[in-house]
C-alpha cells in the first residue's frame, strides 16, 4: 500500500530531534559520496491570478543507506508585496479551501516502489529549523545560552525548537515588526519549550547580548546589521540576504549549506516577479566571498572543517536552502513512525505504478 | 478533487493526434519564450537490488497558454544487460506485482491546486512517438511514403503511429533481431493502422529505399550504420547513438529536439552502472556535431529554421529526451477529456494540498 499522510501526522509523529539526528547521519552520506542530492529548480511563468508568478519548484534526493529517495514539489501562486520598508515573498493559498500546494514523495530504492505522498509544511519547517540546529551545533559557542530571534512566523517557532535541541539555552529574546505577532509567539514558545521568550520592542533588543543570532523573517531585504554583531556571535540566516553582507563581512568563519546551483527557469514573457528577484540570490555574495573555499554543513559534520577555533570567533551559517536530500531523510523517519503508528490512508499501490514500461 | 487516472484511461483518452497537435502549439510557447521546461535530471545511486542501480528521474515543464505545469518522475530499478552484440538499458519492474513506478503531477497554472495524477508509461511512448511525428513532419520529404523501422518492441508501435498521422505512408518494412517478436509487431501493427506491415530477416531489408528511417531499440549501442543512407531519406532514433556517427555525417540536415542539458547525479561509490554510461549520450556528438548551430524543434515548428530545402537532402532528427513540458501540454488535453469522460478515481484534493505555509 502506499501510505497518504497529513501534515497533522507529520507533525504527530517526527520530532525536531528526529530530524536533527537523521540528518546528520545523512549529510556524512552525502559528505562521503554515497548519498545524492538533485538541486532545487524553480520553474516560473505567468499565471492568470493577479499580480502574482506560477512557480513550480522541485527537488530530489536519494540516501541509500536509509532505502530511500524523495522528490518535493510545490506548485506555488507568489506574491512580492511591500509590508513597511520591506519585499517580502508570499505564497497565496490559491487552491480550493484556501490551500497551498507542496507534496512529498517519498520511493524505496529497494525496488522503486512510492512508499509515502504527504504535504510538505510541516516537514519543511522542521527541516529548516533542523539545518540552522545543526549550523549551531557545529558553529556556536558549546556554552551559548542566549538566543535573539528575528521573527515570529511560521518559521520562528522550529527555528527555536532545533537551536534548544543542540545547546543548553536559557535566554531567548523575540523581536517582529507586530506587537501583537511577538507576543503571542513568546507566549506559545514559552509554553512549547518551557523556557521564557521575551517579546522586545526593538530588534536591537533582541540581538544585543545574544550568543546566537537567528534570522526567522520571509524578508527579501535584509534585517539584521553589522553594527549588531558581537565577538563570539553565532548567525544564521533563513534566507539571503537578511544578514546584510557587511556584517557577514565581521564573520570570522562562514559554513555554507551547500554548494549545489539553485537553477531558475522563468518565460522571458509576461512574468510578474520584480526584476530584482531575478537571479538574485546569491550575486552580491558571490561576487565578495570566496565560496569555493567555504565549507558545507556536511564537510563540518564529517570533521573536514572546523566550526570555530576559539569562544570570540565570531560565525555565520548561510544558505539553508531546501534539497530534496533533506526530505529523503526526514521522509525515512516518519514512513517507519507512520507504519508502527498505523497512520495515514492507505491506498493501493498498484494505483501509482505501472504494468507498462515507461 | 484530484484526479487518479490510470494507463488504461491514458489508453482509451488520449490518441496520437491529440498529442501531436498539442505539443505542436506548446512548442511554439516555448520557442516564443511563452513556456518552460526544466530539463529531465537523473539521481543514481546503488539499490539492494542485485547487479542494478537506483535511479530517481524527474522533469518539469508549464505550459501557462494550456493553464497546466507537470512534474513527471520515475523510480527506477536499471540494469544493463548484454543481449547479441549490444548493452540493453532495461528497468526491472522490481515493485509490488512486478510492477514499474513512473508518475506525472498534473498542476494549475491558475491556482496551483493539483489536478491529476496518472502514470507515465503510455503518455511516455505516446510522446515520444509525437516527438519523432514532428520531427518527420518538419524534415522529411512530404512525399514520403515508405518507412523502415528497426525494433519491435514498446516503443516500436507509436512511432508508427505517429509517422502515418503526419505523412500518406503507404509502405511499412520492420526488423528486429527476434523472429517472433517482429511477426507479431507486423501483425497486430498493420491492423492497427490499416497499412500493411512487413516483417524482414534483415535490417537492411527493413531500410533499403525508405523515405524515412526510424530507430526504436532500446539498444545503447548503433543499430543504424552510414552505408544504409539514401539521397532524401529522413532518419529518426530514439535515443543515441542509436544511429551511427558516421551516418550523421552524412546528413545535409540534423536538427534536435532540445538543447536542454541532461545533468545527471550520482554517488562516487558502488554504483552499479558501466562506466561507459556515465556522461555518454552526447560526449561524441558535442565532440564533433556544432550543436549551439543546430535547430531544434521549435525552432522549426515557428518557421525560425528549416528542415530541408530539396527532395535530395538527408535529414535526421535527434535526441527524442523526455521533456516535463511535453507531459504538461498532453496532460492538459487528458484532464480536459477524463473530466468529460467522468474517468479516474476521484481523491479529495486537501489529501495533496495543505493549511499550512510550505
Amino acid at each position: 500500500m502506499t501510505l497518504i499522510l497529513s501534515n497533522e501526522d507529520v507533525s504527530k509523529l517526527l520530532t525536531m530531534r528526529d530530524v536533527i539526528d537523521v540528518l546528520e547521519e545523512a549529510y556524512e552520506e552525502l559528505a562521503e559520496g554515497r548519498g545524492v542530492n538533485r538541486t532545487r529548480s524553480d520553474t516560473l511563468t505567468p499565471t492568470s491570478y493577479p499580480e502574482a508568478t506560477y512557480g513550480l519548484k522541485s527537488m530530489d534526493g536519494v540516501v541509500p543507506k536509509l532505502g530511500v529517495g524523495a522528490v518535493r514539489i510545490n506548485s506555488d501562486i507568489v506574491t512580492w508585496p511591500k509590508r513597511g520598508n520591506n519585499v517580502r515573498r508570499e505564497k497565496v493559498p490559491a487552491a480550493p479551501n484556501n490551500r497551498w500546494v507542496g507534496l512529498v514523495l517519498l520511493f524505496s530504492t529497494h525496488n522503486g516502489e512510492p512508499l509515502a505522498i504527504f504535504p510538505d509544511g510541516v516537514m519543511q519547517r522542521t527541516r529548516v529549523g533542523a539545518t540552522n540546529g545543526l549550523g549551531a551545533k557545529y558553529m556556536s559557542r558549546p556554552d551559548s545560552k542566549t538566543v535573539g530571534i528575528l521573527g515570529s512566523g511560521w518559521q520562528a517557532g522550529t527555528q527555536l525548537r532545533a537551536v534548544c535541541a543542540v545547546r543548553d539555552i536559557k535566554t531567548i529574546r523575540c523581536f517582529s515588526p507586530s506587537k501583537d505577532n511577538r507576543e503571542k509567539f513568546a507566549r506559545e514558545m514559552s509554553d512549547d519549550l518551557g523556557i521564557t521568550v521575551t517579546p522586545v520592542e526593538q530588534p536591537e533588543d533582541a540581538i544585543r547580548g545574544a550568543d546566537i543570532a537567528m534570522c526567522a523573517s520571509n524578508s527579501i531585504d535584509s534585517i539584521f546589521f553589522a553594527q549588531w554583531v558581537e565577538p563570539g556571535m553565532h548567525l544564521s540566516e533563513i534566507k539571503r540576504p537578511e544578514i546584510e553582507f557587511a556584517a557577514l563581512e565581521k564573520a570570522d568563519r562562514i559554513a555554507i549549506h551547500t554548494k549545489d546551483p539553485h537553477p531558475l527557469h522563468f518565460t522571458t514573457k509576461d512574468l510578474a516577479m520584480p526584476d530584482k528577484i531575478k537571479g538574485k540570490g546569491w550575486a552580491e555574495a558571490k561576487a565578495t566571498l570566496d565560496i569555493a573555499t567555504l565549507p558545507t554543513l556536511p564537510e563540518l559534520i564529517v570533521g573536514r572543517a572546523k566550526g570555530r577555533d576559539n569562544p570570540e570567533q565570531v560565525t555565520a551559517f548561510l544558505n539553508n536552502m531546501g534539497m530534496g536530500f533533506q526530505f529523503a531523510a526526514a521522509g525515512s523517519v516518519l514512513y517507519r513512525k507512520a507504519k508502527e503508528a498505523g497512520a495515514g490512508h492507505d491506498l493501493p499501490t498498484d494505483w501509482f505504478t505501472e504494468d507498462v514500461h515507461p
